[in-house]
C-alpha cells in the first residue's frame, strides 16, 4: 500500500462522484473551542459517501465480470450507491436489503435501477441471500465495507478534505462496518501532517470499541441504536488497517446522537442522518473529557450521509 | 432609483452578510425541463435573507438615531435579522413578535440579543405595540418590508445570484410583505438580461395576487397557511415597485407547499422553511400550466430561509 493507490483511485472515480463542499459553523466552533470542517457527503450522489467505494470496486472488475453484474447486501446507503454506480457503468445490480431498512433507502435503490431482494435483519441472513444470488447469476459479490477496493474508494472523501485543509489535527468518522474509517485512516496517514483519526460509535453498537481493546473482531451485543448505518461489525480486511491507524473510538449515547443531529439541522440547515450525527456527538464528548487536546485545533468531520426517512424523525 | 443604489448598498453590507451559495439539483432539473439555480439564503446569517435589509436600514441611520436603538415587528425572520444586525452595529433592538411566532424564532431573537415584546397576531396589534415602544424609547421604527432601505437590501440576494448566473430568464421569489420581491425585481431590472420576476404565494394568503389584479393593496381574507412568513400584506412603498416590475404571481395549495418542501429536504439535503417551498411549488405549477415558457430556460429561485420549528413539521 502506498499513497498512489489512493490518488489513482481518486482520479478513476472523479467522473462519477461529486467533490462535496466543506462547511463550517461559527456557533459550533464557539461551543467546542476548535475549528470544525464538515466534509458534506450528505450532498454526494446517492446521498452518502458510499458511491466512492462502490464505483472504485466496479471499475476494478474485468469486462467479463461486469457483464454478470454485482450483488451486495446493505441497510441502505451502500445499496443505493451500488445501484447508482452500476447504472452509470452499465452493470446489473442485485441488492439484498433487510426488511427493516428505511423506506426512503429502498425507494432510492429502485429509482437508481437496482433490483431488491429482502431478507431478515441479521448479518448471517444477508450474507446467505447474497451468496445464493451470486451463485445463481454469476454476479460478483461486493462487500459494503470489508473489500480493499471499497475501503480505498471511501478514503477519497478524507483525501479531498485534506487537499482543502492540509493541516487538520484530527479527522472524526463514524464506525459501522469499518470501511469509511479504514479508508480515511489511510488518507490521514499518507496525506495528513500528523493527523489523528478518531471513530464515533453508539454505545448501543460498540463492536469496534471493544474490538480495539480485545485485539480481535467482536460482535455487537445490541444494535438498538437510531444510527441505522452503524449496526454492522468490522471485517478481517479493514480491522488490521483500523488497529494500525485509528487513535481511538469514542462512544456516545442515543440522546447525544439526537442532540447533535438537531443542532446541525437547526443551525447549519443541512440534513444529516443519525449515523453522521454520531461523529459530531463523539467530538462534543471528547472535547468535554479532554479539552486541552482540542483547544484551537482543526478538526475534520466526515458527514457520511443525509438519507433520512422524514416519517421516522426523532423530534 | 438607479443601479448604483443597489451596488452601493451591497458594498456597504458585505462585511455583515454571507454571499450564500447557489445550488442545483439534477433531479429537479429533469422533472421541470429547465435549469434551476437555488440561491440559498437559508445559509445566510440568522437563517434568512432578512439580515440584508436590516443591516442596510441600520447603516443608513444617523449616529444619534442609532444610540436610541431600533424597533420592529415580525413573525420571526426579520426579528432575528434586526437583533443580529443591531448587535453587530452596537445598537439596541426592540422586537415585537406575535404570540403565534415559532418558538425557534423567538429563541433566535433572544440568542442574538434582541428584547422581545409579545402581541396579538394581527397587523394592527403589531404596529400599535411597536409605535408605543418607539415613542417611549426614541427607537427608530424599521418596517420589515415597506421601507426603501430594507427593500434595496433584500434585493442584493438577487444581485448576487445574477452576478453568478447573468442570463437567468426568470427569478422566482416568495411574496409576504413584499420587500424581497420588490428588491429582487429592482435587481432583475438593473442587472438581468430580460429577466422576468415571478412571485409565489399561498392560495390561503393571496393578497398580492389580488392586489395586482385590482390595482390597489388588498388585505388577506385568510392566513391559514403553513408558510408563516407570508401571512403579511403589501405596503405603499413596495407595491408600486412590484406593479411595475413583477410579471405575475402564481398561487399554490398547502399540499403543493409541503410536497415541494419535502422534495428539497429529501433530495437536496437542505432545510428550507415552508415560505421558501412556496416558490418552488409555484415554479412546478407554472411549468405544468405553461411548459413552453420554461423549456430549457434558466430559472433562479430565492430560497428565503431555513428557520423551521422541528417540533412542528408537516411530515
Amino acid at each position: 500500500m502506498n499513497k498512489t493507490v489512493l490518488t489513482d483511485c481518486h482520479k478513476r472515480i472523479i467522473p462519477f462522484i461529486h467533490n462535496t463542499p466543506v462547511l463550517t459553523s461559527t456557533l459550533i466552533n464557539e461551543r467546542l473551542g476548535c475549528k470544525v470542517f464538515f466534509k458534506c457527503e450528505n450532498f454526494q450522489r446517492g446521498g452518502a459517501y458510499k458511491i466512492r467505494g462502490a464505483t472504485n470496486a466496479i471499475l476494478n472488475l474485468r469486462e467479463a465480470q461486469r457483464r454478470n453484474g454485482v450483488v451486495t447486501h446493505s441497510s441502505g446507503n451502500f445499496a443505493q450507491a451500488v445501484s447508482l454506480a452500476a447504472r452509470s457503468l452499465g452493470v446489473p445490480a442485485h441488492i439484498v436489503m433487510p426488511t427493516t431498512a428505511p423506506k426512503v433507502k429502498k425507494e432510492g435503490v429502485v429509482a437508481y435501477g437496482g433490483q431488491i431482494y429482502e431478507c431478515e435483519p441479521t448479518v448471517e441472513a444477508r450474507q446467505a441471500k447474497a451468496d445464493k444470488i451470486a451463485s445463481e447469476t454469476g454476479a460478483v459479490f461486493l462487500h459494503p465495507s470489508n473489500d480493499l477496493n471499497v475501503i480505498i474508494g471511501q478514503g477519497t472523501a478524507a483525501l479531498e478534505l485534506l487537499a482543502e485543509q492540509t493541516d487538520l489535527n484530527f479527522i472524526f468518522c463514524p464506525v459501522g462496518g469499518g470501511g469509511l474509517i479504514a479508508g480515511s485512516s489511510l488518507s490521514a496517514k499518507y496525506f495528513g501532517q500528523d493527523c489523528k483519526v478518531v471513530g464515533g460509535e453508539p454505545f448501543e453498537a460498540d463492536d469496534a470499541y471493544r474490538s480495539l481493546i480485545s485485539g480481535k473482531i467482536e460482535g455487537n451485543e445490541t444494535v438498538n441504536t437510531i444510527a441505522d448505518g452503524l449496526r454492522t461489525t468490522l471485517g478481517d480486511i479493514n480491522f488490521p488497517i483500523i488497529r494500525e491507524n485509528v487513535s481511538k473510538i469514542v462512544r456516545v449515547t442515543e440522546e447525544e446522537i439526537v442532540l447533535a443531529m438537531r443542532l446541525v439541522w437547526e443551525r447549519m440547515k443541512i440534513i444529516i442522518e443519525p449515523s453522521s450525527a454520531v461523529t459530531l456527538a463523539a467530538l462534543f464528548r471528547d472535547c468535554k473529557e479532554n479539552p486541552s487536546d482540542y483547544q484551537n485545533k482543526k478538526v475534520g468531520i466526515i458527514i457520511s450521509g443525509g438519507n433520512v426517512d422524514l416519517n421516522q424523525l426523532p423530534f
